[in-house]
């Protein structure tokens, strides 16, 4: 036994496995069944699953459900979601529904420039280097010419490129600042291949590159979304509920353990249409959280107003994604998540996005400020142990009754379900 | 045709996926196929991820690779990463590699305490609030004793429990702020739970509670990784390698725009193993960038010295992580990851999910200030843009020849097979 390798990349599937299997498992058989029991039965399908990335010996499931009846700028759209957290897509449906006869959601994108930097260092003076940079600056964006072709046909491309000095925080340390329209592209491989052929150009003696990397912070590249009715259409609680869920908010924008937790349940819903997208999850959680963050403390990214009887509840958030390329494309359910989304723009995942972000807040808010959250999640929870327990249909259906109005814990549902086997 | 729908959630799977299919599908029939592609053959397997969430229609595959020659704390590990980007795995293993036989990781948790808190308004005075509050004190905590009866077996529970004024943040603003340690289990269900019991007994005349809700800042549960070396381990051209490497942790530490990118590097690596392992990626990614702006300025998260002839490279990252409870015990992979990492405590699966971030964040950084980004990235880029082009063994091979030293793009490999195809 041995439990490091040479060489483990270049064993089949099967090996690799096998390798694992004889030194990691506890018994071989039922691990090797486990993994295999996760393969598709279709070879070409999962081939195109294993090249995505290095070492593949299976597929993680993540459930993959849908939260119909958003109403975003008077079209309707349901909104598929990966994810593994209970609550979420029923909380999606359940605020979906509710804000579809009070004017739906409105949402448009503020902007969409994207960045990248090539950090240097420099011991010449910023006079010397921006006269440099003057001569050459047309040079260097006429060096991304091949790259940047198509992305030129469809509006896009590198749109500003400029000298910046950062000598007052580190000694020597310039940066060239570039900003980028990637249309309907996420367009981090066309931004590292434009910044990397700069700064090839840009080098030269006395200016020595550090690394060359578009940033996942995003602060001109936002979506906005908002709800919005008259207090009376809350309900007959209207004036207490919208009174309660402001001061919610409020205490999200000025208290950190509160709003980082806040946020947290609003990346429940971005990452879930993130993630069903084909999108990157880790790029919009960075750009959000440091936005949060942007006034020097960190902040709810949803604002909330009651105005001349209007209730009003809103979010900014930078969202980097795309509809074309990478896995958007490639990976056959997330191409089917466009699909049902009705083939959007970029500009109009940002919305939709967007909006998923906000709803999912609405509802943790309006489950925190009346019930507790912990009735919803309970339910899911309970579902969860059950089947962990191994309880049948029959006994489901007890145990559910039973913890209607309990708290729900791992021992008090074993307890319970031990007590009818008992009974029975 | 309808886009909106009433009673969703009660219909069974296939009515569901047929109404999506009539509404939102270009073509009902391959539409329903790739749904039914992606469902697993056995029933029982696919009803226990059905009932994960609500609204479920098929599961979305995240490639699962492994990462081997881990060596952490003088153990050898293989870690299973659960992510769709590419190259992640692939530099998780080189960096494996690279330190394994340079002393290995080491890691350590520096705390372990959870928070909640319970946020009510009251026009009262602090001073006649904690009068209250001392007085009612043990039996707020003895009002949970059946929800943490089985915590304080295993050494966990409620560890503290204070009146916080916030009153300065927000008029009539108060806490109960309070410290958890959850042993090997996340402890939200926990968490939330002793909460909203807590504050039932709390509540009275003139205290209005607004929400009880744990919290996924952090800041007093960590956990510490390192590598280290003599530069002169670092091979031929160690020295300038490690100035380099220190010079850009320095422009993460100075600069958000690098730093958010830098961290979303490091937090490929942590999500890759959170999922894998079944636990909650969006509570450790708020966690962790809510961290990264702890100094009123979003800072990079890893840290860099090279003093007496020493490299030194760590992290120090919040990470709220189960092992026991929820998914980890759910979901047949998550347990499977567990059991490739040995069965780990939740304190070791802390250390070695900050030694995954640790270890992206060098590979990214090594490429980043040596070859570049892109070489790594556009190897997998190329494969996976063959593989939409239908390319063949034999024509990837080709192409694959031909882009070692050009830059990929869709276009240019697009052109370079038609080439090949005409040539054929």
């Amino acid at each position: 036994m041995s439990k490091t390798i040479k060489g483990f990349s270049k064993l089949t599937k099967s090996a690799k496995i096998d390798w694992l299997a004889t030194n990691f498992a506890h018994d071989p058989i039922p691990f090797k069944q486990t993994l295999a029991r996760y393969l598709n039965s279709d070879k070409v399908v999962q081939q195109l699953h294993d090249e995505f990335i290095e070492n593949t010996i299976t597929n993680f499931y993540l459930p993959y459900g849908i939260a119909p009846n958003f109403i975003i700028n008077n079209k309707s759209y349901v909104i598929p979601m990966a994810i593994e957290e209970s609550s979420v897509v029923a909380a999606a449906s359940m605020v979906a529904k509710y804000w579809s006869t009070r004017g739906g959601f409105t949402a448009r994108v503020l902007s969409t420039e994207k960045t990248g930097q090539i950090h240097f260092i420099s011991s010449r003076t910023y006079d010397e280097l921006y006269t440099y940079f003057t001569k050459i600056k047309s040079d260097l964006i006429a060096s991304t010419d091949d790259l940047t072709e198509n992305m030129r046909k469809r509006g896009g491309g590198i749109k500003e490129l400029q000298l910046v000095d950062k000598t007052n925080d580190l000694a020597n340390y310039y940066q060239l600042h570039l900003s980028f329209n990637t249309v309907d592209s996420m367009g981090a491989n066309f931004i590292n291949s434009c910044l990397e052929r700069i700064a090839r150009q840009f080098e030269k003696e006395g200016i020595e590159i550090v690394m060359s990397i578009l940033s996942n912070y995003l602060p001109h590249c936002i979506a906005r979304a908002e709800v919005s009715c008259p207090i009376a259409d809350l309900g007959k609680d209207g004036q207490n509920f919208a009174e309660k869920f402001y001061q919610a908010v409020q205490i999200a924008q000025v208290e950190p353990y509160r709003a980082v937790t806040h946020n947290k349940g609003i990346m429940n819903g971005i990452d879930a249409v993130v993630i069903a997208t084909g999108n990157d999850f880790r790029a919009v959680e960075a750009g959000a959280h440091a936005h949060a963050s942007n006034s020097g403390q960190y902040r709810s990214l949803t604002q909330c107003s009651i105005t001349d009887g209007m209730f009003r509840f809103w979010i900014e958030i930078p969202l980097s994604l795309g509809t074309v390329g990478g896995l958007t494309t490639s990976h056959p359910l997330a191409k089917l998540s466009l699909e049902l989304l009705q083939n959007p723009s970029a500009n109009e995942l940002m919305e939709i996005v967007a909006v998923a972000g906000l709803a999912q807040n609405f509802a943790a808010l309006n489950a925190l400020i009346t019930t507790g959250i912990q009735k919803g999640h309970m339910k899911m929870h309970l579902q969860n142990i059950l089947n962990q327990l191994g309880a049948n249909a029959d006994e489901k259906a007890k145990v559910n009754l039973l913890f209607k109005e309990e708290t729900v814990s791992h021992s008090s549902v074993k307890a319970a379900l031990q007590k009818l086997r008992t009974q029975a």
